[in-house]
């Protein structure tokens, strides 16, 4: 396969992941306000957002592995998985992915007359946070923690459903499902990001604050990445 | 497999479709009243949509290829994975056995004694529609380019899980839940269409308004199916 | 596989179903009172009624063919697929099942202080109904019709999710997730029954009301079953 | 595969147990208070302890197998499909990872201000109890009962997914969405167990009343899983 279909897949299948999940977020999370149990609620927020990497990766996982997300082309090149001259360009191609698919989903939101951002409110337009914007008001502490374990085991589990002893066609099933656990445990405390460039996507639209708090969704998911892919590396290896 | 057969898998699997995923939406979703958690909201609704095509593909796939969906067809057509001359009575299949289905959904509902349905309500009778008629207000523009952009992710993801490369057995799995995530963003927007065998059928019973909107959920979807199956057609080809 | 290992199968199966299926709609689904979103709600008893399928089916398939439902039994039959000679034993199995079930889930809801069952309540006890026992108030015509065509389509799955075309080794995820599907259409119509055995189970606990309307939980899922075994037996055929 | 590695595996698998199924108990499911609809409710922790045993046996099912939970090792024991000699090993590695989870998740949910335990609320930090320390205030024996039952039947799903007669690769999903399965009816019960390491991972947190009431959810799962692993044993044999 071409590095530019590689790198096609891997803008597509980000732009599907952010389109996915933060558009449900933003468009059907609150639907009819607060206490409206017609809204899809954080239940449907983290089904979207394990359903765009499960789908994704079955569409795009032939072509480029089907990573959308720079902690784990990351976690995987510390597992020994992704070769380092593609790991650059993958980050680019998921970046440019993501924030196109933000675009569209500000296009299609401010299609309702009474849309607005408030750029101070925790959350908003889907992004990530942490103290003041975190929604459940966790510190800063806990949203680093929370961000490293959580990226780690999703390499983990990326990791160790594609391994060669693992039953060959389920990976996407196991991925997307994992980040679908992984937002069902944590959008109190971060709004869930495990992934810079879905985070750098919104931010970028929501507005000064969460880009102020972006540094932390690019450290601590590539740190977690690294962990779990090195974690991983050591444990699935055939020979100890 | 004869024509015949063929065609009447579509005209099933079309029914199943919009029985379960404008029958869970008329009958279930706001069961008790707004407000109630019992009915099963737009994840429900999102859910049920996503099984009909899980379940069909299963059912009928080997039969027909399961499309259910005349943008599918078509997309699938531009993109060199089914003949031009089946085209046509796919779609009048699809179409047929939606409305069947939309008849059957009204025997149902109109079997509890409040039963309404009022023409000018957004989303009556699990119809779709823009402006006045979209469920959260959204604008015409931006309905119409949700339905381009889903349905086209919708081909992309049907045209890679079916590919060659793509584990055996899984595509309906993978159709199947991307239709579910497509609902989990866009039911506030449009009601979800992109597929206009759906529209139709219950637009002819839900009345003017709806049937006077139908020409989008035509144009779109199809324009959709035709961007994705070429763009997918090109990504997955073997040699570039 | 010896017969009596079968109906050793077929009698679990079910009793798994009941207890999965009404007991997370006798002690999970309203959880904290009506308006609690902490409960479950149909969704999430659609959700529960699936599984107990798709993982029964998973354990006793190879064993029995995992039936777990007299309907699908008759269906099967018709459709071909299964002996009449076995039809008798495998029938009283699956209601042997599910009335054990339904006593083991009457000793635990009986363990909370403040248990007490209205026979006279639409879906007390989990129980199926038409009329003023129809949780939506359905009338008994509407109520026919849907067992009859969902219990088709539910037979339709199963035939065609088993056929030796379709992937192997997918027709539990299949067929357990139809179940789930065909509860979030119909509970607020019947309760949901497409499974004599199912309605049996609990009518006989949930009181005289409930046992007067069980005639309507086993013809019209029965009559539709026969309608589906007949309809797939047809479509599925190699020559035609 | 060497015990070290064997042992690893355990100890993170159950580490992801506790972590997403605890976790998103105790930080999303009652999320912006009771009565809030955003919060992921009984439904979501139920689909969050589920998907960790999907994710984590295809992670580490071809490590260690993938038990992750002493009830389970003891029933695979008694079902002939597991070494006595490595059974508390197993036993000491989950319960160790469960506390590290434990410890892990306390560390993250105290970055809340409001963050606090009553030691004498049901579920407090995710613990499990029977009477006044049973979600919805079940007896001692009710929850016994309901304990022993469904750790039966748990270990029913994981045998049989996993003969040599079922389709291979699936074993993950069934197992999964079976504990999915068995929380949907049991939450209100006992805030569910079937798996005694998970139940100390918390207790030692939660406080003395949980503790207090530990026997339980030790005794009844181990003794469940003897029933259903000696069951299957007998279900599942070749020859009889």
């Amino acid at each position: 396969m071409s590095l530019t279909k590689k790198l096609a897949a891997e803008f597509l299948g980000t732009f599907w992941l952010v389109l996915g999940g933060c558009g449900s977020a933003v468009l059907a999370a609150h639907f009819g306000g607060d206490g409206n149990p017609l809204g899809i609620g954080f239940l449907g927020v983290a089904l979207a957002f394990g359903l765009t990497v499960l789908t994704g990766a079955y569409a795009f996982g032939h072509i480029s592995g089907g990573h959308f997300n720079p902690a784990v082309s990351v976690g995987l090149w510390a597992g020994g998985r992704f070769s380092a001259k593609e790991l650059l360009p993958y980050v680019v191609a998921q970046v440019a992915g993501g924030i196109a698919a933000g675009f569209i989903l500000w296009q299609i939101a401010s299609g309702q007359p009474a849309f607005a951002v408030d750029p101070n409110a925790a959350g908003a337009f889907a992004s990530n946070g942490y103290g003041a914007m975190s929604p459940g008001g966790y510190s800063v502490a806990a949203a680093f923690l929370t961000e490293v374990v959580l990226t780690a085991f999703f390499l983990i589990v990326i990791m160790g459903a594609t391994h060669g002893r693992a039953p060959a066609g389920f990976a996407p099933i196991a991925i997307g499902l994992a980040l679908t656990l992984i937002h069902l445990i944590s959008i109190p405390v971060t709004n869930t990001s495990v992934n810079p460039a879905r985070s750098t996507a919104v931010a970028v639209f929501a507005g000064p604050a969460a880009i102020g708090q972006l540094w932390l969704f690019w450290l601590a998911p590539v740190l977690g990445g690294l962990i779990g892919g090195m974690l991983y590396g050591w444990l699935g290896r055939e020979r100890t």
